[in-house]
């Protein structure tokens, strides 16, 4: 037998109602349902039964009072609780929560990425994030946050204490021999010592192995640290790109660097988002994206790209273009969304008004609106032309707009060969074609 | 109408396999159901079916390697992700999480409790706990963990930050107006701008006011410094106590100490554990309670009391007696419970294998080996006789053993006029007979 096709793979970014900025407005979407676990029940039902890999969730560690207003945050379920309960609602797609490293500690945290790995039967994924806003520090004893350099050292160290408490169990350290009393092996269960510039862990951990062995490691950041920081741990990069261009540059550079780190291409899956909004026909579909901005409301959109480059644009006119602004790579905040954005809008000479609804459908994701062939050729020409090995699914509307994705887009992919038509495996490692890492805690001692 | 009869109120004391250290090797036991959801969703709905007011689950943050040997623990999913889990499975019953203050954010833990709060639809409880042991702080950059007195302190600044978070949205917030995009009113989210010794936290909190307000505070330890605590703060405080003269002498000292808080007596239940063991007869049941006594490992027994009371035991004689121990009220760790067991040791002038013995059941809790009748009346005695205002249910074996709880005792104290034989209410709050507490962010600004 030859070596299987390489197939694409699908996540689902969940959101409450859709990731166009208005798309809480929209006749179609049931503001009440933001906060309902069977709402997020229904859309999970609906992405395992369309096989994808996984369930995605973001995460941010503040609010803005200014923003929420318009509805910035409409739901807010920390991520963790969320894919705990629909762990026991599925049973084959993955669950990946974003957490952050530099609000957290490591063997909370890791124990309770091994408690979701255990009661999902091994479905869990970690994104590793560093936040990079003033405002979440203040929520933890900050008053600005961490240098962008330092929570990186941070991420570094606290994913390796992790990985330690992932191991601090040997597979088979469970015996469970109820005639002798003895349940388990207590030389295969190790304490880790970690002692290092940021945590001193004793270990071990307080639950044993998990199915996984530990979440795969997924990483979004695209900033210089944030590539290194993937090209070492991550298993998974959820990246933003504009065109295939520039998602090829990007892909060919971050499997260059995982290689140089001694891992193999394949053991890093590159995961573009994108934003579709599918039409029968494509003047249909961008009378949909049409419908969406028109909901829009500029003073909401300039306060949140002000947020996103760190700089204050409200005082600009909207018809005119971006001011002068700060070099991306002193800002410590996201590095490569800012730059990204500042990019798209000198590349194709937008004002702030334009680059606002180049943006609302997706902060910065590559937004698609088209018909259900249209769409799957550009997945397929991505995915083929080594610019991505799959896709974060980011429906701009979240009522219908799955929907359509999943009944119109996914077929045509599966009839293409592109996707799986059923579950391999029971596991989100299974799923991403991801070894389960051999324990190396003989080797910790 | 007069004022309704004055209810017992019980929980369900979750645990893997039983309260008796040997649970696990008892043939009704099955091991491998430790870390399989589906045992503990079977106890849930059972607890449900029988009214109980809320499921319960203790937490630790860290493990002996020598005593897992012996099966201390046998399953370990987190709490809080364990009862997020349970609250999509069930619909009425409360969900109470242990969490420790001393090694958690306020900022990430009320975050988390307003998400299982809505999502049970308002059955959150919190009990909250400030860690006794070092083996837990070298999991968190501690070398030995901090003093008594601090950990308090921590507690209560901690729970300060939190009612404020909780507080920082108000009720009607919400406004979700499609028409006009206005989603929330900002004038009534409150950045909280807490600053104190251990913490700033600017808020508000990244998820509005959950259908509680905030989940039932819960307290467990009976130090000065925990009552203290518990008669500010707590709605409900679990005790172990082993007469019914030492639980009179609680409540009332705890029931007066609220009210000097200007708080009402009502606003506080106290709830005893209690470690049933029930039978046809009352030799029945004494002889499965032999049976359990037979399967434990003096070894392992020793070793869980050395760690409870602070003092290696493991080189004196077992026929012999305690030897001389410092004074509780001088040790660093969980000083109420080593105070209960040493009072026990020296009361009944027991032998270290007595001791053991008498631990076993429910590691200090109140055992009692008898028939359905008896149990009831000795639960129906405390709770007429000011003892207990209810009880947390530690069933020695839960297989077999919780099954004869709801099956035989809850019906003879429904009987009785004692338990409720139908919930009223759909929160944890609506159970207990507590108020949501009014929304003090105007208050506070």
């Amino acid at each position: 037998m030859g070596k299987p096709n390489r197939m694409l793979h699908l996540n689902l970014f969940l959101t409450s109602m859709g990731h166009h900025e208005a798309a809480w407005r929209h006749p179609k979407s049931d503001v009440s349902q933001a906060l309902d676990f069977n709402y997020y029940k229904m859309l999970a039902l609906k992405a395992e039964q369309a096989k994808l890999d996984s369930l995605f969730l973001a995460d941010r560690y503040s609010v803005s009072k200014e923003a929420v207003k318009y509805g910035e945050l409409l739901g807010g379920i920390e991520p963790l609780t969320l894919l705990s309960a629909l762990a026991v609602v599925t049973k084959r797609i993955g669950l990946i929560a974003t957490v952050s490293t530099t609000f957290n500690e490591p063997f909370n945290l890791s124990r309770r990425f091994a408690s979701l790995d255990h009661l999902s039967g091994g479905r869990a994924g970690w994104n590793v994030i560093t936040s990079g806003t003033d405002k979440e520090a203040q929520n933890f004893n900050f008053d600005r946050i961490p240098d962008h350099r330092e929570r990186y050292s941070r991420a570094k160290e606290f994913v390796d204490v992790a990985l330690k408490l992932w191991d601090s169990w040997e597979d088979d350290a469970l015996i469970k021999d109820k005639a002798s009393g003895i349940y388990a092996d207590n030389n295969k269960i190790h304490e880790i010592h970690h002692a290092g510039h940021f945590f001193s862990v004793r270990g071990p951990l307080n639950i044993s192995r998990s199915p996984q062995g530990m979440p795969v490691i997924v990483q979004a950041g695209s900033s210089n640290d944030g590539k290194e920081f993937a090209a070492q741990y991550a298993e998974v990069i959820f990246t933003a790109q504009q065109s295939l261009e520039d998602a090829q540059e990007f892909y060919s550079d971050i499997k260059s660097k995982v290689v140089e780190h001694g891992r193999s291409e394949e053991e890093l899956k590159v995961l573009p988002g994108i934003c579709p909004i599918i039409g029968e026909s494509e003047s249909e579909a961008k009378e949909k994206e049409a419908k969406l901005h028109e909901l829009t409301n500029p003073e909401y959109s300039v306060l949140q790209l002000s947020n996103r480059i760190g700089f204050d644009l409200s005082t600009y006119p909207l018809d005119g273009p971006l001011p002068d602004l700060p070099d991306p790579g002193q800002i410590n905040g996201h590095q490569s969304r800012a730059k990204l954005i500042m990019d798209l809008a000198e590349k194709e000479n937008l004002t702030i008004r334009q680059l606002l609804l180049r943006l609302a459908g997706g902060r910065g994701h590559y937004t698609i609106a088209g018909t259900p062939k249209q769409i799957a050729d550009e997945l397929e020409a991505w995915f083929t032309s080594r610019a991505a090995d799959g896709f974060n699914i980011m429906p701009q509307l979240m009522n219908e707009g799955f929907d359509d994705f999943v009944n119109l887009v996914v077929p045509e992919l599966q009839r293409r060969g592109l996707f799986r038509t059923e579950y391999d495996g029971h596991t989100l490692r299974g799923h991403f074609g991801l070894n389960i890492p051999q324990n190396k805690s003989q080797i910790i001692g």
